[in-house]
């Protein structure tokens, strides 16, 4: 027997995916168009132009990779890192580790500057780091650490980072469309997210975006990067039509149908306005902290997100058996701990279209009832 | 101006992606569930279930991975290579040429067999190119090239490369369930594909399965692949359960809609039957070809495929505006040539669900009347 394709609907409150609105399924459905159809390039520009004000910049070079937001990860390392690089890594949790692994994977020798699992890293850190390693080409930190829901602070870092003439490379796959992220203002060379936390659509893309010290060290490579799928010299020629002669060169078929529903979806989040939807993720975050806390429940890290709530799982109640309860009772789905934290931590995601006042009181009734 | 999400629709006869019928549309845009949710995990585990009929195999190592095809050639290479091994690569066309390209980003020595582009590798070759290089670890091959539509014969191919010890690696993007193709009967260690072809589901996933020789040399790897999005070992571990304590482990988001509709689109095709299916692409790929000899219009590959049809432009007919009449006046989509064979071929492609009489005697009587 083949398993329902008409699932018992969930109200998605862990640590992604985020739940999808009713237009952005729909976008996804729309028929299939080729590749080079003159009404996907003009669908596939316009989602461009929209990443490139959700991101906050003017990078001509911003578009969504191919893949889930990891793939955004290892496509920033695999362009930017030449075998024998020297790169810091900020690691206070889960994700740093992976951009570590992904690093060293890309023949990097990686520095990491480490926090405590819930902590963020301090900027005098850095400065130290490249002090001590002057020849750093890249600083890589996530800006949103899903795994402690650590709020990294970002303002500053970029003066030290460039003053050493290194790139300034950010994980922003649960800040981007739920926090204040300023690539240009802030001077962030790279980044990358992903389509499924705060900009509400389903996984399968993983936005990404370029400025021109990042281009200037792409264009001196010495060698191809070692992933061909992933080759932002050839991607460019799709997305940008840099080609020769100005026109698009085909590189490999795009996943058209996720292509509608990103643009859906960072139409809603420009029809809120960008300052409103962070204030709702901040507002919603708040009222969510005031009612756990009248539960007796706290959260671990000290600089908490909006989108991703971290929570000390309260001392009598068993981790998987609320989890369980609140899915089969409640058809809500919230996180488990990962690593160190794992059976310690709940990870509450209030992420773009799942941030509202409903969900908030019901995740806190349902607490309320199972606890 | 956003662009319209409900695009003029189109009629997809080119070399991918190919027409997607509503029902997988419209799986595609259910609820979105988590990925770890116990929902999610029953359409995952029956999506490869699928998928083992499809490639005719008992791999238990069968699954989607998270891109589009070309992720899934830089799947088994990334896994299957360590730096510094001699592979062999049959070049016959883009696919080919590309597969050689990845495999060097890999660290391998690549060795290439080459034929014209249209002709097919004959098996002396392979055996040729063994002798010579007694230390291959690995031959791969195009089956269905998408470039010049040739159709590669793959029997007996196995017994001369296992008989040197290498693995029988296999491009089956434009193959897989339009052409006859058995993973375990052929002795194929590895092979990808694609979801947008003769499938008939969107672009996105990329479907792989590997052997027992395959896995032992995974086991055997003494580098990790350079690719952590793509790293077997640990995809593995999420999708057949194989991680400690035959728990599943989380790896990264997959992306959970277009696996809904990559369940709907393997259902649809078991439904018909492979065999009934396969014979439907000949039916229509005879159809077609006697249509386009009545017009004075051959083929370029001597064995073509049924799902990709590549044909000498006849004289007078200009390329781009013949394809531009077929798309702004009938809606149909059809391929320009590729490299060499840029302005001198058209493809067009039956595959899957476009491989329909309505479709082969619409583009017939479209062409005519542009021609």
């Amino acid at each position: 027997m083949s398993p329902s394709l008409i699932p018992v609907e969930r109200i998605l409150l862990g640590p992604g995916p985020s739940p999808v609105p009713q237009r952005v399924l729909r976008a996804l459905g729309a028929p299939t168009l080729g590749h080079l159809d003159p009404q996907y390039l003009a669908i596939m520009d316009h989602t461009c132009e929209q990443l490139r004000q959700v991101f906050q910049t003017k990078n001509p070079l911003t578009f969504p990779v191919s893949g889930t937001g990891m793939a955004g990860m290892e496509c920033l390392a695999t362009n930017l890192i030449e075998p024998g690089d020297e790169v810091i890594v900020c690691v206070n949790g889960v994700f740093g580790t992976r951009m570590k692994d992904v690093m060293e994977r890309c023949g990097a020798t990686v520095h990491a500057v480490e926090a405590t699992w819930g902590d963020v890293i301090a900027l005098e850190q850095i400065i130290e780091a490249l002090a001590k390693h002057p020849k750093t080409k890249l600083v890589g930190i996530v800006h949103a650490e899903t795994s402690t829901g650590a709020h990294q602070p970002l303002e500053g870092f970029a003066e030290v980072i460039h003053a050493h003439g290194a790139l300034f490379v950010v994980d922003a796959v649960t800040s981007l469309g739920g926090h204040e992220l300023q690539v240009d203002a802030w001077g962030i060379d790279a980044i990358y997210s992903g389509t499924q936390k705060c900009l509400s659509c389903p996984p399968g893309l993983s936005p990404v975006s370029f400025g021109e010290r990042a281009l200037a060290r792409m264009d001196a490579r010495k060698t191809k990067p070692q992933s061909w799928y992933l080759d932002v010299s050839m991607l460019r020629k799709y997305y940008t039509g840099g080609g020769g002669g100005g026109g698009r060169v085909y590189h490999h078929t795009a996943p058209i149908n996720m292509t509608y529903a990103l643009h859906e979806a960072l139409t809603m989040v420009l029809e809120e306005g960008l300052e409103a939807r962070i204030a709702r993720h901040a507002q919603m975050h708040q009222r969510l902290r005031t009612g756990l806390e009248k539960l007796g429940i706290s959260y671990i890290p000290k600089r908490s997100l909006y989108s991703l709530n971290c929570l000390q799982i309260p001392a009598g109640a068993e981790d998987a058996v609320v989890r369980r309860r609140l899915l089969e009772e409640y058809g809500i789905e919230i996180g488990s701990g990962l690593g160190p934290m794992a059976g310690k931590a709940w990870r509450i995601g209030l992420m773009g279209y799942g941030a509202s006042i409903r969900n908030v009181d019901l995740v806190l009734a349902a607490l309320r009832a199972v606890l």
